[in-house]
């Protein structure tokens, strides 16, 4: 089998650690296996080195920040090349630009447009193990970019998917994929499974095991990944194509996320490209809006809500308050002590009426709903944040616990 | 005019550090000049990243251990970037493989075998100030090399020569080219200018202040080059072609080395073959034998000295006992306190009698000289280390600061 083994910072945190690693890279080997290793930056390294472009500069230039954080995987990738030979196994370290992992120029959020996988093929064939660097990769130009946070996840599964691997397991200090936060939900269990859709929807939830763009990879080309412990030998949670039996189980998991701003234009006049006017300057500054309501009073009149990363709230505000006197707005208020919880599972699909108890759950528990966003598989609400843990646990009780008996 | 900058590790040992020469840089831009700066590793960081090679590998495998260690000029080229940036000056970092810097695939000490400038020259044309990472190239087979100790220097020189530079700046900690090692000899004055060919043997002869291969590459690519203090404004030493007035001078510097072991065979049969038996595995094992001397004896047989760096005594030592028992010698001696002292002048050339007033000089001290080895500009011995300091001092005053009157 070909097999790629990710591993994250805290598995890679120092010479020991990096030394438990490869002997678990040396057994998979022994056990016959051709093996791609993928690896983060030591625990820690990339924030140092990110305070250092801010002490440099004031607003770091992003090409330069990346050719400065993208250091922190090399070492690693050395490392555990050196230590692997050290105990007698083969192998050799591959930057982004020596895979090849071409990316587009979005320094810091940058994409994976192409993976030439020639090189670790030559040195598999050779008998080695290759170990990448994840978390970066070049642009056509040749300049060095990253991938942004946890893009060694992406690095892993895009390689698999160019090798056709058998699995892409994904190492962390976690044994799995939780059905809740167990430090909110003690009774939250590891899920065996989950389908690339409900980690799609967990990943952008909240929960932060996966980054979503390796879960995005591994849907469109079909990797299995298995996200497992590098401290213990325990299977983890296997992330797979959705089949006929896990729809039986209607919630797979109950997610929430306290990165959470909401804003809200009060009396919006009723025109056409009002919208526009809105969110246009606040996608020119790069802020991701994830729900939006509004709504249409009698007077023709709109309040229009929507919510941010609680880290752009400041700047979102400071956009919408200009955009609000110029179309002729009655104010802008906002809060940020909100946040988002939500149930997320394929069985949702076949199973009705799912929305209307979750309302009535969080309801009997006195939990306002402020704003509220579903898709095909997950509910979403906003609600005020010091009813968050109690929001979870009583949503795990009503739907999760229940699907176990 | 095109000025290449090359600043060493102790000119960027810290942020505070590379402000202070961002500001030299925009200085020299300010008047006019387009800069290519080349940078090396913040003082230590080579070191603490060859100690890292070393916990993970009991034999660290070159390719990996240049991966590892070129980070550290990625790091301060990055950051000289983003400085300059901060201070308004527009400036991109450029990597070994980006410039491009080809090289052989020695690693850990790699030559030079092709210098791509097209992307500093559009550098340059937009404005911008291109830093480079220092030390480091690429190999054809896209594998990162590093050029060994003090390679910045020869990173520099080549760009200069590939840019037809006007000048190469070399910054360090001194102020120049000193006539000899002002420790040892208080009235050592810095030279105004020096001969590519009198640099050369003062850089082979433990005069560390400039790589001797990028003084090669100056001689050859007739670059002229200025060594000079990052601390301060003063003119430094130029590196220069040899020119009529510089003859005048006898002596341009008295330096020591005291990286020096001996290694005598006693009673080597003389036969035909027999120094390709002894050199051939030394060579072998990559150490550079310096001076060789060879004394036959009235029977036929021959005493056979040469000198190894220090640090390669003991594997030198015990290849050539193996070679002593195979070809029949009566056995090996050693002597790891010894020390190299050398006058060093193009003047030489045309100033009969200098060695015998060298010799002459020593033994009135009573120093005894164990090895000579001469060249048109140089003239070496070897001695007893504990007569280092006593030696130079002696040749200085009687050559270099008789010079002066």
């Amino acid at each position: 089998m070909v097999i790629v083994q990710k591993f994250g910072g805290t598995s890679v945190a120092d010479l020991d650690r990096i030394r438990h690693v490869t002997g678990r890279i040396a057994q998979t080997r022994a056990a016959g296996h051709d093996v791609v290793v993928v690896v983060s930056a030591m625990a820690g390294e990339t924030n140092r080195l990110l305070a250092l472009a801010h002490a440099a500069a004031r607003e770091p230039d992003e090409r330069e920040s990346d050719a400065l954080v993208a250091t922190g995987e090399q070492v690693t990738a050395a490392l555990t090349s050196l230590t692997l030979q050290d105990g007698g196994v083969p192998a050799r370290s591959f930057l982004g630009h020596q895979v090849r992992i071409e990316t587009d120029s979005a320094h810091g959020r940058a994409r994976i447009v192409r993976v030439d996988v020639d090189r670790l093929r030559t040195a598999l064939a050779d008998g080695a193990v290759a170990v990448v660097a994840g978390f970066q990769g070049v642009d056509g130009q040749g300049n060095i970019t990253t991938l942004g946070r946890g893009g060694s996840d992406t690095s892993a599964v895009a390689l698999a998917a160019a090798l056709q691997a058998d699995v892409c397991e994904i190492y962390t200090d976690v044994d799995g994929v939780y059905t809740s936060d167990p430090r909110i939900v003690p009774q939250a269990r590891k899920l065996d499974r989950v389908a690339y859709d409900e980690m799609l929807e967990l990943a952008s939830l909240g929960a932060k095991v996966l980054q979503i763009r390796s879960v995005e990879f591994a849907k469109r080309y079909r990797v299995p990944v298995h996200v497992r412990s590098s401290f213990n030998e325990v299977e983890g949670t296997w992330v797979v194509e959705e089949d006929p039996t896990m729809e039986q189980v209607t919630v797979a998991g109950v997610a929430h996320d306290r990165d959470q701003a909401k804003i809200t234009i009060v009396r919006v006049p009723d025109r056409p490209g009002i919208a526009a006017r809105v969110f246009g300057p606040i996608a020119g500054a790069n802020i991701v809006v994830d729900m939006i309501i509004q709504n249409v009073g009698a007077d023709g009149s709109t309040d229009l809500t929507f919510t941010v990363p609680r880290g752009d709230y400041d700047k979102a505000r400071r956009l919408v308050e200009a955009t609000a006197r110029d179309i002729g707005a009655q104010g802008v208020t906002g809060q940020t002590d909100v946040a988002k919880v939500s149930i997320v599972g394929v069985g949702m699909r076949t199973h009705a009426g799912i929305a209307a108890r979750m309302f009535e759950v969080l309801s009997a528990e006195g939990i306002n709903i402020q704003m509220i966003s579903t898709s095909e598989i997950k509910i979403s609400v906003v609600i005020d944040e010091k009813y968050t843990e109690l929001a979870v646990r009583t949503l795990h009780d009503a739907f999760v616990a229940r699907a176990e008996t």
